[in-house]
């Protein structure tokens, strides 16, 4: 079984793909809806959760953790010694970045903590010392998707804010920083121009578990088909286990509710 | 001395009130800035944390305890029994918007746990069964605030949105149930027009707290001034520590980090 969490449910949308994907596999998911939002606090306390919620899957057997949430992916440290691998979605983002650019020339959106921790600059950097990369933290884009104002006149006046300094740039590429800017993505799309391409990190997750699975990091589920998917969220409601009905589609679930302090 | 506390550090807005009003007064200030916001989160969890928080106050020998968040206000019972007492924002603003209206026509924003629970709407009721009230739940509003975009006019058009459907009830009254929106007061009155009445809780929580000294219910500090305030965040960040200092102003204030679970 694999682990994934997020701060919220936005991280379900890599569940899907993870799914879709990878039909075998188990996965465990876990939303910290009792805390959420990580992207507006400090380094120190979304360290502490991310550990929290790392012990917490381990504590459910499973292989291997993948952080879907960008801020807390954001504090996860080179040298980390878990007894699973851990997979945060930056240096992933970062790498299907470079792949899509051809100038080199790559901006990055994201919560508070993701950008002023300049994680993607870093691994940007570390991949392709050549990159030119300019970000944007974007606070009110999570609200906004919450509120679910997707296709609206205010959303493109507030993404226009956001992008236009990126856009000045001349960047070819975007990575969406957060697990709920993929929603989105159309309204981007048009303000960005067709040339630039987005970068969503469920895509660039997907491919860093084939990888594992590739290299023998990770043995891949095999011969059991569907795989069963748990989701367990810290804080209850109806609007959550809407949401993930939503985000999830056809897929079977089950959702429980959980304490972890 | 007094113990207040709010999800985040809006409520300090509360505080600088009530020191202003009562100088001589010591006051501990509790923001769970680590968990904020509450307004998003089910009537569960924002439970615990509202007893976590009395806990942590009554635990710092507190003679009292101000819960200026709306959103903690909402769940407080009516038979709560606590060692000391234990005033919440609700109660106060309601009788504060019946005290200022003229038609009982009343208008009431805040976040989703606020205006879900119907807090207002039951205690305007309770004091004066003829008032007539309409609510909205406005979640971008609190981000739009702690963005900076005050005076915008992308949050015009918001509040715009957000207020039209209330207007058009022909509101007299408009209680603004979150600590955060007083930041909002221009624009909010430019969109209401200036026939109706805005209610700030922080105001209505000094007339609380002053009841209770006349009441005997409590004992005013005399003869010993400036009183001494102590702000405890569970998150810290430079951000929060520059806000406050925004907030509170000329006041001296000494700020620590603190740690719940």
């Amino acid at each position: 079984m694999i682990g994934i969490f997020d701060s919220g449910i936005g991280g379900l949308t890599v569940l899907k793909v993870l799914h879709e994907r990878f039909p075998q596999e188990d996965f465990l998911y876990l939303g910290d809806t009792a805390r959420l939002p990580y992207g507006t606090k400090s380094d120190q306390t979304i360290r502490k959760y991310l550990e929290q919620n790392i012990n917490y899957l381990l504590h459910n057997q499973v292989t291997a953790v993948i952080v879907a949430c960008n801020s807390a992916s954001s504090v996860l440290r080179d040298d980390e010694t878990w007894p699973v691998p851990v997979m945060g979605v930056i240096r992933p983002g970062a790498a299907s970045a470079l792949q899509a650019s051809e100038s080199l020339r790559i901006g990055v959106i994201g919560t508070r903590a993701t950008i002023a921790g300049q994680a993607y600059d870093k691994a940007l950097h570390r991949l392709e010392p050549r990159a030119q990369v300019w970000s944007e933290c974007c606070p009110l884009l999570v609200p906004l998707v919450e509120e679910g104002w997707i296709r609206d006149p205010i959303t493109n006046l507030i993404l226009f804010r956001y992008l236009q300094p990126l856009l000045e740039h001349k960047i070819d590429t975007l990575i969406l920083g957060c697990t709920h800017y993929p929603a989105l993505t159309d309204s981007i799309a048009k303000i960005a121009g067709g040339r630039v391409h987005l970068i969503d990190s469920s895509m660039a997750m997907a491919e860093e578990l084939q990888n594992h699975f590739l290299r023998g990091q990770l043995r891949e589920q095999k011969g059991k088909s569907p795989g069963v998917l748990r989701v367990c969220v810290t804080d209850w409601s109806q609007t959550f286990s809407e949401v993930a009905r939503n985000i999830l589609g056809e897929a079977d679930f089950v959702l429980e509710s959980v304490n972890l302090n």
